[in-house]
């Protein structure tokens, strides 16, 4: 990743290092090296392949915290804090390239068009929400939502992975479940913690999402056991108009609520379909790596 | 083009059908179609090819008018006059994703490549521009910048259309040269017109580039041909802190001089030496049209 700027702007190579710096799980790439590592996979274009999609993925951040005005990510100064909006745009398109270029080198050109579907699903996702109509509390939209966000390059990740190994239509089917189930529950595990963590280790206030009049799954399923609360009735009645003091309550509520716990649920039973299968590959380490993945995945912080 | 963005959200096929329709010359796919047909490349192929690489000039655009705040472009309101930066980024985003998409429908590893190669290179001059020093003088800096603005995609346009049409390592060498050099030519006219064009047919104040601190080839040719204009001096020593007045009287010493008649016969020279290139080619209805082409480049409106 770091290559990538190479003989280009110095001032490019100083926004990779630091956006490389501030680290991250690294989550992506470990789900393309396992899975490439344990169907055999050619190590060096798993490498190249996996950094690829780190690299989109940093990109794809880049332009939200432009977009957001996120001052801190992974607890470091975004980029979009120390740099015009213009050098910022223009630093997430050149990681654009250079994710293009490094995953054309895995001379695959299914990955290619993967690669190419993942953006465009991600960025349309991300259009939707920012034209969608706010406090509109539907499951489907909300699964669509986490799938275009998350699950679909958390897919990616690992389906990539399988057409550089060769893999059968049948491998390639399982762990395009696997990707997608826990990138989804990955999601809805940041959901609940954005009720559950503590604003300090978040950072960000409880309850933002809701705050945005983003309704995530531990809110759908608060509204769905407690059809007759007052607040919720302001919530998707009133057009997305609640005062301060009734969204507290609401938040308060579903942090103290059994919704938390159902939302949990969810996450965990997505991942158990993919832990399914996921078992139906040949035993590795690799394949013992990744179920203990997908566990954290359900288990961070909680 | 227009296909790209079914099945996606309706706003973003709206975005597509606005930039679309503001129409534009087309020549960077008119390049590769009479490419790909002078050597007899697949039709197919050869049309995905070149509405990604149209899709792709238009993505760029799309970034750099939000960047320069340009409120108008080829006569029709920019995205970004109408909405959102977010939107803007975004939809730009989109666009790149779609481009790679069509890219990678001509399953050719190679034009992925390039592809992305291309990206990059545009991407970091625009960087090296906004970082760069401004009223420096220096003609090997504006040839890089030439190639990086506009060259680059020109000669991808010609490379990727002999890629596709499977030609020898001849053939691809001189048809990167054509389109090269057309390229460098076509910018070197655009910053001709700069200077000589009527403010309301470039549709920006005559001789913004230098008003700007943009030092281009009519510029360079008149300080090597006017050493002791005092003017000239309070902009290069002067670290671009030029009066409004100097600046006037600079740009209306170009207008009249015979600079603007030598960087002209650069770039006549240039479409030249890419005229040869293009003459060692197999004779072909679409090879005339190729040199009509580059006709037109190195005369329009002069």
């Amino acid at each position: 990743m770091r290559a990538q700027a190479d003989s280009f702007d110095t001032d490019l190579g100083a926004a990779l290092e630091l956006l490389i710096s501030a680290g991250g799980k690294r989550i992506r790439p470990a789900l393309t090296l396992l899975t490439g590592g344990m169907l055999n996979g050619d190590l060096d274009r798993l490498i190249l392949l996996s950094a690829a999609i780190e690299l989109l993925h940093t990109a794809t951040l880049v332009h939200d915290d432009l977009i957001d005005g996120a001052l801190l990510r992974r607890g470091t100064p975004t980029l979009n804090s120390q740099w015009s909006p213009g050098a910022t745009v223009l630093t997430g398109d050149f990681m654009f390239a250079r994710a293009a270029h490094l995953a054309a080198q895995t001379e695959s050109i299914e990955v290619m068009k993967l690669f190419s579907e993942t953006l465009a699903i991600i960025v349309n996702g991300e259009i939707t929400q920012l034209f969608g109509q706010r406090c509109q509390p539907d499951r489907q939209d909300y699964y669509r939502r986490i799938y275009a966000k998350t699950g679909s390059l958390f897919e990616t990740a690992t389906t990539s992975a399988a057409i550089i190994s060769e893999a059968d239509e049948h491998t390639l089917a399982q762990m395009r479940k696997f990707g997608r189930n826990i990138g989804m529950a990955f999601q809805i595990v940041d959901d609940i913690l954005d009720f559950t963590g503590e604003q300090a280790t978040v950072g960000k206030p409880v309850g933002s999402d809701l705050r945005q009049g983003l309704i995530t799954l531990p809110t759908l399923c608060y509204l769905e056991t407690h059809p007759d609360d007052l607040d919720v009735h302001r919530l998707i009645d009133g057009d997305c108009t609640m005062d301060g003091a009734s969204v507290n309550r609401l938040v308060e509520a579903i942090r103290r609520s059994d919704a938390i716990g159902l939302a949990h649920k969810e996450a965990f039973q997505l991942v158990q379909e993919g832990l399914e299968a996921l078992r139906e590959m040949p035993p590795a380490p690799e394949r013992d790596a990744l179920e203990e993945l997908a566990d954290y995945i359900v288990q961070r912080r909680l």
